[in-house]
Formats: structure tokens, C-alpha cells, sequence
């Protein structure tokens, strides 16, 4: 029997200045787009981004991939989906879809690793932050 | 007998992402122009922004205005003139100036307050500071 | 007896990048966030920005100003009022005032031209567009 | 005997904005950072990125991913090296250092895809780009 997962997404709008000279999204701002789904995330598992610093931890960036699919223009509104694998001892992996009403705009893929703010060093994901995060990860596929 | 003065000018060079939709820099750049001639110039009168936090203060910004007199454009060269007026007690009151080959671009003005970052208080200009920002300070007009 | 008018208010949360080091929204981004208000406040009344751009027209800013009351900070929601004071003949010049929870975080003004797009020369504001702003300016005041 | 090659590198200061509240760079940033040296990149070596525009031409990103080795900081001069593999038939492939006094701050790859403006379509690249950008691609590794 498979267990049930979420599937978590964030809607926005394109703004006018996230767009260049090519009438399209600049490149970095997808980027841009992937915190920001990674800050909503955040406030729908654990209550907020803020809590972790609370808690003295933060999240660092170490890995992010983008492929762009079909450019995203002014005033498009854009779902981004966002997919954690199961979590590792102190990363999250997370798989990232944006989409304009159900095309696929882009792909990518974040790598964070939660880390100690005072001791500037990796830290083991604490249980708060797993058991809240855990519902919405990937299923892992195969049998 | 007039005092001499110095103009502090910075220059820099428009990016691509900078620019928008119309094929211009999108107008909330052109702050981040002002405040990027403000880094430049600490760096002339006082060595480093940074040494202003090693000092336990900060700059903040308390007003900022701009008129857009002749769109900047992609791979534009701009020339950015800083100018302080003459200091008050605790402000800084600086009249900025975007040149392209000469002719204006815009012109703006950027008031800020020195503040103590521990107590989140305004404090006095510290005499090393003043020092240093004197000799760029608009001569005052007038008989 | 007063004429009726409304207000437009935009309701935006701040994101992670927007804030700099100090902890607060970075300066220039204010005026990103009037520019969403104003993109918001064209779909409010004439149907979107672009509709202006299908009519061979586009706004330029002439002139923006700031002034910082309280920083915003991440995660902050704020409503951003659009209120353009009665039309003149090819601009507008709208208020605009950003609001957390009431309280006053930043007030600035900006002054657009409309512009014809081929002859990249200013233009009469057309009826339609002018009929759609005028519920929304503010009162004259005086008498 | 190997070939000799020519190994682009454009140097550039990181601005107050570009940082966030952990105090480093923004993750999104090191993405724009990689097309400015793009931008210099085609300075380099055809002349200006215009000079493709005005050849009825640009350049598409299709693919871009970072790894993030150490923070960069508010005021770091880092050098980006900007090396294209062998160039394809529309496609050029490019590996991006950001370095700082020598450090490796990031590593990226950027692939981006020649296109014709008008048709939107990819097209084969030009022999004068072609000519221009080859001293400068990587020698192909292996025997």
C-alpha cells in the first residue's frame, strides 16, 4: 500500500522588473522563484522560515539546477511545485516545477544542508523538523 | 577666497538584467546605483563601509528621490557623482548625479542618519568620519 | 457633498532576497514595490498593463521619491496604497504609502507619462484609460 | 603538443544588495553574476553582445545549475573564469569558477542556445562567432 504524500505548491505572479530586454524571466530570478517556494514551504510544514533561526539553525543553498523549458513572461502566473526527497541526516534535496497553468516552465533542483548558526557547522535535521517536513517528501519509487 | 573641493565619481557599467521590458533600466535600479556610489565613496573618504561597522555604526536611509532625464540602457558606461552636503549632527545629506559621456541620465538625492547599531539610536558623526568626509562636501553657495 | 472615492491598496509579503544586511528591505526595492502596485492598480482599472501596451502606449516615471519611516523586514505582509492625485493631461502623479498592520513603514510618490511607443513622444492620456483612473484619484481638497 | 588557449576571466566587486540576511551573497545572484561575465565574454571576443542582436541573433539559456563552495561576502572582489567546451552546432556549454584570491567560491555550467530573433528558432552558429569564440573553449581533454 502506498503511503499518502502532499504535494506542496506556491502560486505568483511575474513582476514587470523580473523580466529583461528578451521579454522573458531572467534566468537568475527562477532561482529567485525556488527560495521563495522554499520560504513557503517552510511556513506550511514548520510554521515559518523564522522558526529555524529560532532554533539557532538556518538552511545554506550548496547545489542548485535549472532547466529552462518555455520562457515565463510579465504578469504570468506561475505554480511552483516543490518536492523534497526523503530527508538525509542533515540535507533536503528538493525537486522543483514551475508551471504556467499546467505547462511545464521549468525544472530544477535545490540541495540545502541545515547547519548550527553559532557553530557554523551541519547539524542532524531535528525531529521537529522532520516529522513536519516528512508528509510532503517524494515517495521513494521502486517496490 | 573659495575652498577647494573634491568630486567623488564613480563608474560603472549598466548589466544586461538590469534593464527591462521598454529596453531601460528599470527605475528601482537606479537607487541601487546611488547606494553602490555610497559603498565607493566610504571606501575613498574612510577605507571601507565596513569600517563603520567595526565602529559600531551604520548608515540608514531616511529619503531618497530620483528624476529620470534620459533612459540608461544595456552595456551603458555611467559615471555616478556623489556629492555630500555639508554634514549635519547626526545626517548626511548627499545630492547624486548619473552621467553617461556627459550628458544626465538622472539626478537624485539620498539622505541618511548615522546610528548607533547596538542601541538603534542616531548618534553624533564621529569626528574620523567628518574628517574624512569634509573635503568632498559641496562648498557652501553664497557670498 | 464630498465625491465618493475609493482606494487602491496591494497586499505583498517580502521575500528572503528582498532584505539586505541590515536585516531590512534593501532601499531600492521600495520603489520595485511601487511598481507592483502601480502594474496592480492598472489591472484594477483599465484590465492590465499590457492593455496599454496593446494600445500603442506605455507609462514612463519621471521623477520617484521614498521616505523610510519603519523597515520592513522578511516575511512582513504590506499593503501598499496607490492613490493618484486627478489626471493631468499625459501624467499622473500617485501617492503611495506602505503599510504593515496599519502602521506607516514608508510613503513615496511618482510621476508617470504616458507615451506613445512609436514616437516615443507623450501623449494625451485617451479617454477609456482616464475614465477608468478618475473613480479612483483623490479628492481635491481645498473649498 | 597542445594547443594553446586563452582563459577568460572578468573580475567584479559583490554590492551591498547582493547579499542577505545570512550575511552572504544570494544563491540567485551567482546566476547573474555568470552572465555578466557572459556579457564580458562576447565583449571579448565579438566585440559587443549587441553586435549578435544587431545580427539578428541571441542567446537563449537552456540549462544552468551552481555549486556553492564557500560564501562570498559584501565587498569580496571575485574573479569569474568563463570557459566554453567546444562549441556544438547551436549550443555552447560553458564552465563558470567564481573565485576569490584564488579560493573557489562556486562552480557552475551554463548552457545556452544560439536563436534566430525573428523566426525563433535555433540556429547553426555563425562562422564569424564561431572564428571569435574558439581560441577560447577548452581543450578538448582525453589523449
Amino acid at each position: 500500500m502506498a503511503a499518502m504524500t502532499r504535494r506542496f505548491v506556491h502560486r505568483l505572479r511575474v513582476r514587470y522588473h523580473e523580466c529583461d530586454l528578451q521579454g522573458v524571466v531572467f534566468n537568475a530570478n527562477y532561482l529567485a522563484y525556488f527560495d521563495i517556494a522554499l520560504t513557503e514551504f517552510m511556513r506550511e510544514t514548520i510554521g515559518s522560515y523564522q522558526r529555524l533561526r529560532e532554533g539557532g539553525l538556518d538552511l545554506l543553498v550548496v547545489e542548485a539546477s535549472v532547466r529552462f523549458r518555455s520562457p515565463a513572461r510579465f504578469d504570468d502566473e506561475l505554480d511552483i511545485a516543490f518536492v523534497p526527497a526523503p530527508l538525509g541526516r542533515s540535507s533536503m534535496v528538493s525537486d522543483l516545477q514551475l508551471l504556467r497553468a499546467g505547462e511545464t516552465v521549468a525544472e530544477g533542483r535545490m540541495a540545502h544542508v541545515f547547519v548550527d548558526v553559532e557553530a557554523q557547522t551541519t547539524v542532524e535535521i531535528p525531529d521537529w523538523v522532520r516529522e513536519a517536513v516528512e508528509p510532503w517528501t517524494a515517495t521513494p519509487t521502486g517496490d
